[in-house]
């Protein structure tokens, strides 16, 4: 009888079997088994050992009846973490010795032979924990990450990092998508954020960068005529650190050409679709359009999570009729007073309001004026104000509380964002298990400095504009629409994209507009590009996904840290190799380089 | 009627169909297509354009029979290399008009309406070219890579890697091989060549380095229990470039756990022949094993190209017995005299002789000893010294020419290794068609120093020892075979590999004997490699292939450059993007360094 076929793929030289694939069907075969002592325990005379390996555990048995002294006494002795070899036969537990907690809990391997080929020393933290027994501290377990990286969960999270690698590559590839590698030591462009640099020891005082993103690379594709690329791609950002970033990141990077916005998002859509089935969720085909306008009229930001219905709404109208001193000069400012209702809220302590008002604040706000309905009754500093029209208007259910602001939108969008999803969570509307994805588009083409007036791409300088609004308003770029999008699940941005610039001359006018005017100086920084532009370029365009925080999310890990296998800090250090680290003179002197000292 | 599933996959919201698929049985259909003008024919009255994309060309046809004054005078004002969108019918071309060089060639679209939608200036370099037509110089080629990338060579180049790509995620991943991201920045090691090093702006005058290999992570994967790994990844070294090299290369990294080197080289033969079978080759599933001795003993090289059969042999034992003494003094110095005979290299002229005898010089040998036999006579300088035991024991055919080194084998190997190269390309004896694939293995494990005796690694300092070598001569670490392997094609080393050190106490001894006593300098070096080992580490190996070579030889392109989108020249340059550049010096500040100039 031999093994199934998974267990026939994973044999070798030195195994016939994992552990983790065993079954009731295996008894009665002879088994030999490679892996590591999970836990063990010595019953005195009989010796149990849990044997791991990447497939799972199974437990050998070692008893005088089948076991010879020597294997015995290696077993009773051998510890914790320690690889061994062994041989033995698979027998039937005892019903009350059935472990219904093990996949391979009916079953157990007699062992008559055991070598212990890869002695371990005392771990410095726990692979196997006891139930309810604490994890050890991140930063010990990244210390001792060759330790952390053999507990199941981190590796079941790159189990499946590796499944959704080989379901994004397999879905691009069978849509004509061609896998084209980009370098990684290239040109130091300036992107908004900052290029770690690399030093030519060949060319003295050069350097290389490492790439941002592959952007230039994949238009540059595009006007070759290679039609439709992807690569997943290694980005390098030197950026102060948060939490939930880090200096080298996976993006799934994709471009296409004779394209417009919604081949794009099909095309997104089917991936995302792949992704999260191959994680075993099934979600939509379509994913709803909502313009930015909308996004932040309705919500007060750009990846609103609609996974519960709370709304903003505007109620300048019903303000600027009511003798309210506060809300009236601020109208009167070109202010609109925004808010939303909040079904329940009017429960809710004066502290516990309060609180919101405080958020509010802390996201620039000045204030969170509050309108509470409760025992048929009207509370708050507006209630004496408040008229039959604005009664009607507001139309307040008993129970519920009115939050404010009256701000431009650029002060009361976040406020009431935050605001939003504070009560949201208060009032428990958020349903984990659902996934609300949505094409969050039509973004502005810049963010106008408010007092300079200056122009900074709200995307990247290679988006194209709504060709209608340059048309109306043609001298008013401020005004533009970009033709760019984000694909948003629950709050989070899983990517986002846009179509390009296919015309060098309007890229040219798109570097004036960002502050590049002159044309020395665009050929310089992005004459590359420009040169692809002008040998013949087809309409194209694409979109990026993070693909570390699709892992994260797809294996429910709480941190980008859990799907990266050497990770870095949040100070960009990697604490297990110990990176970066200083280095010797001599070897800076071949790279033409000395070092300064610190900054003060 | 519709288009092929081809073209539907392809097809977008600007286009129906692409231009190279489009077939006889598309006649009468109206499709909207998109691309590059390839060539444009105007004949007063009919305009012809062959319009390319990644598919292939195709001809559109303006008439005013069926196309209006403007896109007739749109057509015949096109530049080439320009992108249009058209629209038309697809027609049957009267047989006298068809293109048989063309697979589009039985039809052409007869065009409605016409757009350019990128003008292209007129290009730096031809795409299209004639028959016979010489391509630029390489550099001009590289400068403007964004018009190179556009000849169909360099995209089918491309799209073979796409596939090979492809089939190697497949082939692997089926087996159980998962694909492991590994850091691009991580911890400067010293691995024989140099590191590129990355300054961090956070940690003064410390640095990451960028990966030759992901060689320790992936041991590393191992001790954690991963079982089996892979990547195609991207490996840098700073070396001295030589035309056949990159600064960033791709190779395909493999690491299995609870192996032995069988299991590792039967998947290799699996990888090589999925690779060779995309490329439409049948190769065979084994490939012949060949020891490291016996490769230097019959071929004077380690990776020996035996489409042609001509072997060196050892004729000392004849040598002994003759009275000549050049031979005889070296013979007694210890060397051996070693050489091949050359069938029909009588008829060679002295200074064809002489030419081979200069290449065995080149390669340091002392001269080249030659033996002609022809129409009967033996001639050369031996022949008045040969016994009826020589004639016997070198068994000349008539015509035949025998060469022969008297040198230690460290000379002579590489002399008749040149000598026998040189002879089969001179008899024609390489057949381009053969693909002689071999396993070398049993390298020995150390280079030993001939005047100080210290001992350097051949393969790298993780690679295993033979067990029985180390019992047989525990003190003679010189005489130690290593478990290595080279997958070797036509005189091309593939890839190559080994069984690992897994015995922590072991990895460190094998630092001690490369110079690395010192336990602390052990640590700094190689502590999380040692950490990881001292854990509980599984008998591990793996194998990495050259993963640009492999696409260079199996789309037949000259050059890894031309398989390879933007690569660098042998100078490390980019010439297109143009890396490395001179950074301004505030950036350098705040990278903590300055520049200290050229060394002298």
């Amino acid at each position: 009888m031999s093994s199934s076929p998974e267990q026939s793929v994973l044999a070798t030289s030195l195994r016939t079997d994992t552990c983790g694939l065993l079954r009731a069907q295996d008894v009665g075969r002879t088994v030999r088994l490679g892996g590591w002592v999970h836990r063990s325990r010595d019953l005195g005379g009989l010796v149990f050992i849990d044997l791991r390996d990447r497939t799972g555990l199974v437990q050998l048995a070692f008893g005088p009846a089948w076991s010879d002294a020597e294997t015995l006494r290696i077993a009773a002795a051998v510890g914790v973490e320690s690889v061994v070899l062994c041989e033995g036969e698979v027998v039937a537990r005892e019903p009350e010795r059935q472990n219904p907690d093990m996949l391979t809990g009916t079953i157990e391997v007699r062992v008559t032979s055991l070598r212990v080929v890869g002695p371990a020393v005392t771990p410095a933290l726990p692979v196997a924990r006891g139930r309810g027994e604490k994890m050890a501290a991140e930063e010990l377990r990244l210390r001792h990450r060759y330790l952390d990286l053999r507990r199941p969960e981190l590796q079941e999270n790159l189990v499946l990092r590796h499944r959704l690698l080989q379901v994004s590559r397999r879905f691009l590839s069978d849509r004509g998508y061609l896998e084209l590698e980009t370098p990684i030591l290239t040109k130091p462009t300036p992107e908004g954020a900052r290029d770690y640099l690399v030093p030519s020891r060949v060319h003295p005082g050069e350097f290389y960068a490492l790439p941002q993103s592959p952007q230039i690379y994949k238009q540059l594709f595009m006007c070759c005529g290679f039609d439709r690329y992807f690569q997943i791609a290694r980005c390098f950002r030197d950026e102060d650190l948060r939490a939930d970033r880090q200096p080298e990141f996976t993006q799934i990077d994709i471009e296409a050409s004779f394209i417009e916005r919604e081949d794009i998002l099909a095309l997104a859509e089917g991936l995302i679709g792949a992704l999260w089935t191959e994680a075993g969720h099934s979600i939509p085909a379509h994913f709803d359009r909502m313009s930015y306008r909308d996004a932040m009229e309705f919500y007060g930001c750009d990846r609103p999570d609609l996974r519960y219905d709370l709304r903003l709404a505007d109620y300048t109208a019903v303000f600027a009729g009511l003798d309210f001193a506060v809300t009236t000069s601020a109208i009167a400012n070109g202010a609109r007073v925004r808010g939303l209702i909040v079904p329940g809220g009017a429960a809710w302590s004066r502290k516990q309001v309060d609180e919101l008002e405080a958020l509010a604040k802390s996201a620039g706000a000045g204030g969170l004026l509050r309108l509470r309905h409760a025992d048929g009754a009207y509370d708050g500093p507006l209630a004496k104000f408040l008229t039959d029209d604005a009664r009607a208007a507001f139309a307040l259910a008993d129970g519920d509380l009115a939050l404010f602001v009256a701000a431009p939108d650029r002060v009361s969008s976040p406020a009431l964002d935050r605001v939003r999803q504070e009560c949201a969570r208060r009032l428990e509307l958020v349903d984990d298990k659902l996934q609300r994805f949505i094409v969050v588009m039509d973004f502005p083409m810049f963010e106008e400095d408010p007092t300079t007036g200056s122009l900074a791409a709200v995307h990247h300088p290679f988006t194209a504009p709504h060709a209608e609004d340059m048309q109306t308003f043609p001298d008013q770029p401020a005004r533009w629409r970009a033709l760019a999008y984000d694909v948003v699940l629950n709050g989070t941005e899983l990517g986002g994209g846009s179509i390009r610039i296919s015309d060098p001359a309007m890229q040219s006018r798109m570097f004036s507009l960002l502050g590049i005017g002159d044309v020395a100086d665009q050929e310089r920084r992005f004459g590359f590009l420009l040169e692809g532009l002008r040998a013949g370029a087809p309409p194209h365009g694409g979109i990026a996904f993070g693909f570390d925080r699709i892992a994260m999310l797809l294996s429910g890990a709480p941190s980008l840290r859990d799907v990266i296998a050497f990770p870095k800090t949040t100070a960009a250090r990697s604490l297990f190799e110990g990176a970066p680290v200083a280095v010797p003179p001599e070897d800076l002197a071949e790279l033409h380089l000395t070092v300064t000292g610190s900054d003060a």
